[in-house]
C-alpha cells in the first residue's frame, strides 16, 4: 500500500507540474479533477494477495504455558488448513517458503512442515531458517522471497518476528508483493499469525489478563491494520487478553484463532473461517464505559458493550463493515470472488 | 415466592367467594379490579434477601483441572468478601450456617473457614458436614436453617449440591426465608456460586467448550432464575463454556465470576460487583445467527452477537432490564437501597 501511494504522490507530482507550466485555467481544473478522482480510487484500493491467519500450535522449541503439554506444530492441525494454503497458492507445484524465525528450533519445525507439505503432494517446498536481522538481509533470501508463490511463518515467539524483520527489504518485498499480486499468499500460524497484523500482542498471561497493563502491545509485521491476532484462543482461555487489547485499541477488532482453525483474508478485509474449531470475534467498536484510561496498572479493567461472534468453518466477517456473515456459501462465494 | 404465590391464591379465592355470595354487580366489578391490582403487585413482588455469589475456589477435595496446583478455598479470596458477608448479614454476632455438602473433605473446609470467619471476630459460626438426603433431612440441621441469618454454600462439587437438597425441605425453608426475610443472606462459593440459579452448569471442560454437548446443565437449588452464574472465570478460561451455556438459554444472563471476586445480589435483580478481580457478563438477548440447534454434537457452535461486560468492583448490573451501571456510586446505592 506504501509503495503504491509512493507510485500516486509521483503521477500528482507531474499533474501539478504540468497545471503549472499549461498556466491554462479550464485545463488546470481538469486536471484537479483528475487528480481528486485519483486519489480516491488509490485509497478506495486494497491488498491484492491473500493471507492465512491460523491459530496452530507453538512448536517445541517454545516454553509452554503451565500445564500445557509440549507437541509439535504439525500435530494440532489438520492437513485441511495446509491443503487448503497450496490451494489458494495455485496448487501443489507452486513455490512456497516456510520462515521458521519464530521458532527456537527453526531446523526441526522446518523438516516438520517439509513432511507436512510433502504428505499432501508438495515437493517445491523451501525452509528459511532465519536467526537474526544479518540473515534476513542475506540476498539469497530475498531472491527466494521474490520468486516464490506464498510465504509461511511458523508459530514460535512473534516479537522475534517483528524484531528480525521489522524495516528489512525481505519484509518490504513481502508486502508489496502481497499488495499487488493476486495470488501471492501470507500465512501464518500461532506467533506466524499474531504477527500478521500492525498491532500485535506480544505477551499477556491469560490469568492475569484483566488487570490492566498485563497484555503488552507492540506494532507487528503490517500485512493487516485495524485488527489484532491472537491464537490458540480457546485452549489457553485468552479472552480476556484479547477483550484488554481491543479495550486499548477500540479501533481493532479482535480474531481470537482457536487451534486448527484459521481466517483466509481477501482484499484484505474478508475474512471466511476454516478449519475444524472456533475463531472468536471480538468487537469494540459500541463499548460505551472503559476505566482502562484512569485505573492504575494491576487493577482489574472495567468495559461495556463489547460485541462477540463465534465463527466457525464457512462463516464470514467483514471487518471494515464489522459485519457477521453467517452464511456458508455468501461467506465462501465473497472471500472467493474475484477482485 | 411460591409461598407468597400460594398466599395470594387463597386471598383471591376468599374474594372471590364473597363476589359470589353478594351477587352484587357493582361490587363484583370493584372486587375484579382489586383482584387485578393484588395479582400485579404479588407478581411485582421481589425477594427481600440477598444472594451473594463468589468464583471462589474448588477446595482441597476436588480433583483440580489439569495443571492447575490444588488449594485451599480460603487461599483463594480475600477476608474482604467474608467481611462483607458478615456485614451484609447484620455483623459479626450474627449467626452463619457454612454448608460443606459440595466438597469431598467436608470437615477440612468447615474447619478453613471457622478460622477465616474467626479472623473477622466471627465467633456465631455452624459447620453442616451434610453428605447426603438423609443428613439434610435431619431435624436438628433444619432447625438450624430455620433460625441462623446467613447460609454459606462452600465451594466443590455443584451436582453434589443439586443431588443433596433439591425439594428437601432444608431448602425450602431456605427459599421461602430468602423470599421473605430481609438480611437473609444465602452466599456459595465455586460450587456454591454455581448451583445457586435454575440454570446451572455441571460439567465442560473448557478448552472443548466451543463444541455443541460439551457444556452440560442441569437444574440448580433456585435461589435465582434467569442467570447462570461461572466460577474461577479467567483462571480456568471459561469464556466459551459460559457462552455456549447462553447461546442454549439465551432467556439466561450469564455471570462469570473470577476468583477472589462476587456479585452482590438484592431484589433478585441488582447486582454489585465485590472483590479484588472481574465479573464477565454474557447477555444473549441479542444474539441472531446461532447454529447450535441445527448442528451434531461434538460440532464447533457458530454465535452471532453475544453482548459482553467487565465489572470491577462497584460496577453493577440489573438482570431483568440487563443493563451495566459504571458508576460504583449509582450501583452500591442501588443494591443497598432498602426495600
Amino acid at each position: 500500500m506504501q509503495f503504491r501511494f509512493i507510485q500516486l504522490r509521483y503521477f500528482c507530482n507531474v499533474l501539478f507540474f504540468l497545471q503549472q507550466e499549461l498556466k491554462v485555467f479550464r485545463i488546470g481544473c481538469h486536471i484537479h479533477l483528475i487528480i481528486a478522482v485519483f486519489t480516491q480510487i488509490t485509497f478506495m484500493q486494497h491488498p491484492l494477495g491473500k493471507l492465512i491467519a491460523i491459530g496452530g500450535a507453538e512448536d517445541k522449541g517454545v516454553e509452554p504455558e503451565k500445564g500445557e503439554l509440549v507437541r509439535s506444530n504439525l500435530n494440532f492441525f489438520e492437513l485441511g488448513i495446509l491443503r487448503r494454503i497450496v490451494e489458494e497458492a495455485g496448487g501443489p507445484n507452486k513455490r512456497m517458503e516456510v520462515i521458521t524465525t519464530a521458532s527456537m528450533i527453526p531446523y526441526e519445525v522446518g523438516e516438520n512442515y517439509l513432511n507436512a507439505f510433502g504428505k499432501i503432494g508438495c515437493t517445491n517446498i523451501g525452509i528459511m531458517p532465519i536467526r537474526n536481522r544479518a540473515d534476513a538481509m542475506n540476498d539469497q533470501y530475498i531472491e527466494r522471497i521474490r520468486a516464490c508463490n506464498a510465504v509461511m511463518f511458523s508459530g514460535g515467539n512473534q516479537l522475534r518476528l517483528s524484531a528480525t524483520f521489522g524495516g528489512t527489504e525481505m519484509l518490504q518485498i513481502a508486502l508489496e508483493r502481497y499488495n499487488d499480486e493476486e495470488n501471492f499468499i501470507v500465512a501464518g500460524t500461532s506467533a506466524g499469525a499474531m504477527a500478521m497484523s500492525n498491532t500485535m500482542i506480544y505477551e499477556g498471561n491469560a490469568t492475569r489478563a484483566h488487570l490492566k497493563g498485563e497484555v503488552k502491545i507492540t506494532t507487528g509485521l503490517g500485512f493487516m491494520d485495524d485488527v489484532i491476532f491472537d491464537s490458540h484462543f480457546e485452549k489457553r482461555g485468552r479472552f480476556g487478553r484479547l477483550a484488554q487489547a481491543i479495550a486499548t485499541n477500540p479501533s481493532c477488532v479482535g480474531i481470537g484463532l482457536g487451534e486448527d482453525t484459521g481466517m483466509l483474508i481477501t482484499e484484505g478485509n474478508k475474512m471466511e473461517a476454516i478449519g475444524s474449531g472456533l475463531v472468536i470475534i471480538i468487537d469494540g467498536h459500541s463499548i460505551r464505559h472503559n476505566n482502562i484510561a484512569d485505573i492504575p496498572e494491576g487493577n482489574p479493567i472495567s468495559i461495556e458493550n463489547l460485541k462477540v461472534h463465534f465463527c466457525e468453518k464457512g462463516n464470514g466477517f467483514l471487518v471494515k463493515e464489522r459485519e457477521f456473515l453467517p452464511d456458508a456459501d455468501m461467506a465462501s462465494m465473497i472471500t472467493n470472488k474475484a477482485v
